[in-house]
């Protein structure tokens, strides 16, 4: 039995092994079935083999490690499946994503080593495709495993023109039978995820671990701003139609509703803007700007979506100009199932830590399981907040401690499982 | 003894005449020293021969038509100038500029065919480097009439590579001589100046023409705000530094600033704006903004730009974001002579017309001529305030009216002078 920081430094080591395999020379690059994911998947696959797990690649080229149930009968023949995804952006850090799978290796092999009896079988999934970076699709390896996939995403192509299916083939998995990836939901329990947090919270309040409460959903906009050109001399401020001056008003308006949205950890954000003509004596006759807009659940999101949309128009109509609102994107929340955050919250406590729920800003594999089973997370620290990019940094003492509260979270299932005498 | 009518109409004529001469097919484009610009000068010089003036070219291409005192000895032998410039920016209207110089030669005509004695001379002056476009340099012909040409303009390189100087030459100009272009300040009573007005405050009052008080004066910054990059979804609105958030409230600043300097015409603009990362989902980590901010007079453009400093600070400060605010264009105001505006406000009462003084926003000639002497500016309604622009338009009635403001003006100037019994 490891002790916290000999489960941190197995983490940690397992996690610089990983890393060694990338895409790009000097930084870590692996993308969706390239010959670094091939390299990565097969690691994977050999760590499964040595922890006892019979492991397989699905169709899509998830790699799985299956345990049988230890107290067949008791939970009928349910899984439970522990996964994350080994895929990253460009030029990434070693946590994002692969954390969660060595977690879920290490969790398995502890629960064999410990004689820990589970009424459920356990599938640690490695999943290839959760950044979306290579192809225009995202999601897709856990979406054939939830039995979601979208079956023309295998006509999707990389920059370079090479499709989906023909990637897939060359990683030596079967675009034919994608459909056979599915779990049934009848033979599944709940899927959890250990993943870093990918931002700042759990820093800025000093704790190692938080619950999931929700996966965000989110909706993004494109706002066009009309007005009227003028000589940046010659036009009075009364006489203006400045779509410059009314985006910031807007933009105002927006970080007004995020903030008044802090109970749903609402956030909101204008990440791109345009001016037209864009000099510097002219008035700005248009702006197009991005709004990007999450919240923990869909009701209060859709209604600061109407209150902002009610403000624009105000605003528009107070300074004369002219508004289109498109929505380009809209996800909708993935909440994570209470007993899931339950059991995770009462494994941080009995490891002496202080409860924190916290929604997920962020997109993750859990969107798609969502369709499939119940979904729970565990959100680790990570320094700065920092993520996709190299200096994505977990400490060990926290990644122990992550892993241990997945071993005692499947611990409390396993007690919920067998009092509840049957599949849950 | 022409109408108003009579003179709207040939002003119209003339300006029809002259919009014929284009760098460019289809559209009205005649840059400094150009082949359009010297066919544009040598009609100005026979329409000046037309009227009786004795005409000549400076060395830097300025047309000059010269009209002796009729009552000499009462001002000495100074010489009151009325111009304006021929060429124009890319694809521009036709009054910009020419409707000055078409106006001063119809003013000429006029008083001599109207047998009013005059105890100064008359030169009418057509500029040809006020836009700035060809060259990276402004107002180079009537800087050297003033007397403050800056020589190494001669070396200013057009996209072509041209050098001004050679330009020059191929146009038929003089550049080893270019102070000879200057007149002594003895030598000049004043200059005046009739212009559209760019700009929408005539119209909007129901007003032709209004007479200027002041050239504003203009200052120009680069403003780079620096914040923090983040994940759109992780990073909580309480710890973001968003470069673009407090962009737009420096942006509200700016506006309530100038909107609180209406007593000095001030106006200011935000033109240009880049955000960086500029992706949908990532927080603005850097702003760059431009401020034009210009007003009727020097004191309270300094002051508002001393104020927004301080907001700016503010804002930077609270929000945890820096600054850098850098100037990188100024220029002073140029006010108009007390004297020249009570010529134009007696001669347009004299018409019925309400008197309106308002501060020209835009950049004139007679910034430069500030050098050398009192300068007064005459504005004419233009629709829509529409300038630099094919669709910029002046009625025959408000052209009419403002060549005879001219005139009267002229006889006001020439009374004055009479009555203080010698040079003023």
């Amino acid at each position: 039995m490891r002790t916290l920081t000999e489960l941190g430094n197995r983490a940690e080591a397992m996690l610089a092994e990983l890393a060694a395999f990338s895409d790009d020379d000097g930084k870590l690059t692996r993308l969706y079935l390239s010959p670094a994911h091939r390299a990565a998947a097969n690691l994977v696959g050999a760590w499964m083999r040595e922890v006892g797990l019979d492991v397989g690649e699905d169709s899509l080229g998830t790699v799985r490690g299956r345990q049988k149930p230890t107290m067949p009968g008791k939970a009928g023949n349910r899984r439970l499946l522990i996964g994350s995804h080994i895929d990253t952006v460009v030029d990434a850090g070693r946590y994002d994503g692969m954390l969660g799978v060595v977690a879920g290796i290490l969790a398995a092999e502890e629960i064999q080593a410990r004689g820990i009896e589970l009424p459920f079988g356990l599938d640690v999934l490695a999943f290839g495709d959760e950044e979306g970076v290579r192809f225009p699709t995202t999601l897709v390896s856990s979406s054939a495993v939830a039995g979601c996939m979208i079956s023309s995403d295998l006509d999707a192509c990389d920059s370079n023109g090479v499709t989906l299916r023909d990637a897939l083939v060359a990683f030596g998995g079967y675009p034919e039978t994608t459909t056979a990836a599915a779990y049934a939901r009848d033979e599944v329990l709940a899927y959890l995820e250990v993943h870093i947090e990918q931002g700042p919270v759990l820093e800025a309040e000093g704790l190692p671990i938080g619950v999931v409460t929700s996966i965000a959903g989110q909706s993004r906009f494109s706002i066009t701003v009309t007005g009227e050109a003028g000589h940046a001399g010659t036009v009075p401020m009364a006489l203006r139609h400045d779509a410059l001056a009314a985006s910031a008003e807007m933009m105002l308006a927006i970080e007004a509703v995020a903030r008044g949205g802090r109970a749903h950890q609402m956030v909101a954000t204008v990440g791109r803007l345009r001016v037209r003509p864009g000099a510097v004596n002219v008035i700005p006759a248009e702006v197009v700007f991005t709004l990007d807009i999450r919240a923990d659940a869909d009701a209060p999101r859709l209604s600061a979506i109407a209150e902002l949309e009610q403000r624009f128009r105000q605003i528009a109509a107070a300074r004369g100009v002219s508004l289109v609102m498109e929505k380009f994107y809209e996800s909708p929340t993935t909440p994570c199932a209470p007993r899931l955050q339950e059991a995770f919250v009462g494994a941080a406590r009995d490891l002496g830590v202080a409860e924190r729920r916290l929604a997920s800003g962020a997109g993750h594999d859990g969107h798609a399981m969502h369709h499939l089973t119940d979904v729970g997370m565990l959100f680790v620290r990570c320094r700065g907040g920092i993520s996709h990019n190299p200096a994505e940094f977990a400490t060990v003492d926290d990644m122990g401690l992550a892993v241990e509260t997945l071993i005692k979270a499947i611990e409390r299932l396993a007690a919920d499982a067998v009092s509840s005498g049957g599949p849950t």
